[in-house]
């Protein structure tokens, strides 16, 4: 029956289901579910929905449902709330509750701290280990987790972690302490989401601790929050390396004024690295006027140099991003560019030379395939380098955009070909 | 003392150590620890050096290894030795182990099959709760997880699934019947690996159930190796944006060869593509001849059309791969890039009419601002739609590179600039 079918359906695709209803509707369709579930669908629902649900009803209303919701999740809704919001929120919590979001609350975006979850299991080393499955049974229901526990001393320094299958499968009068793994891998809250998320995928873990200045366990940071972060942290690099500014949520849904707003600033600052290739043009006015047919070759000279570029680029960016090649590699990383640039470069000095033959005589064929050997290097070079130096000096790789080494590429090239034409053609005719 | 740190340290950062030695020390070292320590260790291991190990070693001496390996690992480092080494190592297992090979390794790679696991946690229906907890006891050393468990019938049917809390925390005498979820989320064996990931995200799950085509239960993938099929799939994603084909493993280690294949073939498609413009601007010698100031422009005006262009194709490219855009959006998303590309294209267009100015007076300043207007609408709606139409017709949305993207601008621009200039330069002049 019905109610089976909804009990067996995921949080995610009834929340899914209720996204296309007014808050109205959305809420009066919630309050079927117990509240338990009430909050496992809502926390599926997008932030913005949830804020605008929240207002939609009576704190009287909201309250209970905020209780059931986890404690990341919750801190996440309650920082969208406007002050007098949280005013009139917390006087309406029990203590412990108010302490929790407000701690969480408090870390800044981007850390362990702001996507953590106090809702971990945690044990005492003095415990047996049948005590010990007895804890977590009881606490089962709350926790985010109860596959991992987390030991901790009287200080609750974090000590030692356990998983829920290590705790099956040893002796039931063991001691916590003798079968927990000491000093378990573990984050600070002010470590970067980026960094934890690296952790968990590295380590193939379920959650990772985290633990304030003194080593006190503060939080839990779980794979699939971990799973999401990568993600977003792949699609801002995705939309780094493409001069669009950070966008937080969907870009479906996101409004026309805030992708303007990610989109020009990049857009303009190009347009003025772009004058130095006009002024390279410029420059070499008289050349190009008395040898006309060179401006055939120019488009795609220029854009071969920027094209390569933006391959060593792209390649660079997220082997950074992703750990596989580190800042201290570069050496060898622009040795091996070398190489591959020199072969892609004779390759296409080889394709255009047949062109420049058939279009321009022998003369200008050696001009293009001389000046695509040297564009396709150098731009390759600026590609692999950019990022490397942009990390050295404490700034994001990932803004080693293509458009960005394409403008420079570009530069190089005009001056380059032109420098060429003008030497050779002077030279031969 | 150092067995109690090795043995707390993460068989990951023990095969980290261990990949700098060579074969013959890696294997020393690893037979210092027990077998089932050594095959956690292995698999760390880059599988490019779980081969070398494998052949450095005799069969008799790396049987046993292999048997302990989990069976997701062993399939893929099967699927990298030579006939003969198949051949060689085959007899050397039992029966159900040489068919479990043999099975998972036959799936193609990118599909669910390829990165499935065989050791789950089955459950009949028709045990009690207590019982299903002694079967996942007894099985634990052996199973990927035993956190959630599936329930199969009579005919290996997948017919639920159940999570170890959900088992503790039911009555002992319960039927597993009767606690579990019903048609859990599922995929098929031949489902992307993509797909895959993007479920597990989606729903947050440890793990997710494979199924064969009579709905037969035949392996199941972890949330830690779907979430490197996610990274894995940005990479493809980020390298196939930048005109880099697929590359498997590390860019760090990658020959100087593989990496010139996968580079030169856009790279040499592309330079056919810019012929377009190359013969754009020979169609318009005259003019330019004539107004040779106008090159001054080119550069920026054209650049702007691309950049405009990649951002909005990178935009799609990702939020299809996300799914946070659907194909059937094209029209919404058409009609916003409208708006968006119009308010971008004055900024630009208000940016360059005073450069514009400045260097060529009014007219030039005119024609200069309506082409770009005009060249970064079209671009910015060049760049949009090229994902959709590529996935339209079944192809990668990712095809849509930022230099494919910049090199149809390209051709775009140098029409639309020269045109206006042809014609406004002759009306006013
Ligand atoms: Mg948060
Ligand atoms: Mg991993
Ligand atoms: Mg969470
Ligand atoms: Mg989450
Ligand atoms: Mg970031
Ligand atoms: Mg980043
Ligand atoms: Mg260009
Ligand atoms: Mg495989
Ligand atoms: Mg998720
Ligand atoms: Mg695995
Ligand atoms: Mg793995
Ligand atoms: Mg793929
Ligand atoms: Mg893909």
């Amino acid at each position: 029956e019905l109610a089976d079918k909804l009990a067996d359906t995921h949080p995610a695709d009834l929340a899914a289901a209720l996204a296309e209803f007014s808050p109205a509707h959305q809420w009066q369709l919630l309050t079927q579910c117990p509240l338990a579930r009430q909050a496992e669908i809502f926390v599926y629902l997008p932030l913005e929905q949830q804020v605008q649900l929240a207002h939609s009803i009576s704190r009287a209303r909201f309250t209970p449902l905020i209780r059931q919701m986890s404690s990341d999740e919750r801190a996440d809704l309650f920082n969208k709330f406007s002050d007098e919001q949280k005013q009139a929120l917390l006087p309406a919590l029990a203590q412990a509750e108010r302490d929790d979001i407000l701690s969480l609350s408090s870390y800044s975006e981007g850390t362990a701290g702001a996507i953590m979850s106090s809702d971990y299991a945690m044990l005492s080393p003095h415990l047996t280990v049948s005590e010990a499955i007895e804890v977590l049974r009881h606490e089962a229901p709350d926790k985010e987790t109860i596959y991992l526990s987390y030991v901790v001393d009287e200080k609750r320094a974090l000590i030692g972690a356990l998983s829920l299958r290590e705790l099956i499968l040893a002796p039931a009068s063991a001691l916590v302490d003798d079968v927990m793994k000491h000093d378990p891998i573990q984050v600070t809250a002010d470590s970067s989401q980026e960094e934890v998320a690296a952790l968990i995928a590295r380590y193939d873990l379920l959650a990772i601790p985290v633990v304030n200045q003194q080593g006190q366990l503060v939080g839990i940071v779980t794979h699939d929050d971990a799973m999401d972060v990568a993600a977003a942290e792949a699609t801002e690099d995705f939309h780094k390396t493409a001069t669009i500014g950070k966008l937080e949520g969907s870009v479906k849904d996101a409004k026309i004024s805030l992708l303007y707003r990610k989109r020009v600033v990049w857009l303009v600052v190009l347009v003025f690295g772009n004058i130095f290739s006009g002024a390279g043009l410029a420059l070499f006015e008289q050349v190009i006027s008395q040898h006309i047919a060179l401006l055939f070759f120019l488009p795609l000279l220029i854009a071969s140099s920027g094209n390569a570029g933006a391959q060593s680029g792209t390649l660079m960016v997220r082997a950074l991003a992703t750990g596989d090649v580190k800042l201290r590699d570069w050496g060898k990383m622009l040795g091996k560019e070398v190489l591959i640039a020199s072969l892609l470069g004779l390759t296409m000095a080889a394709a255009v030379s047949g062109l420049g033959f058939l279009r321009g005589g022998a003369d200008i064929s050696v001009v293009v395939a001389a000046t695509m050997l040297l564009v396709v290097m150098i731009g390759s070079l600026i590609g692999l380098s950019l990022p490397f130096l942009l990390s050295r000096f404490g700034m994001d790789p990932a803004t080693a955009s293509g458009p960005l080494i394409t403008s420079i590429a570009d530069v190089a090239g005009v001056v380059i070909y032109f420098s060429i034409a003008s030497w050779y053609l002077e030279l031969v005719l």
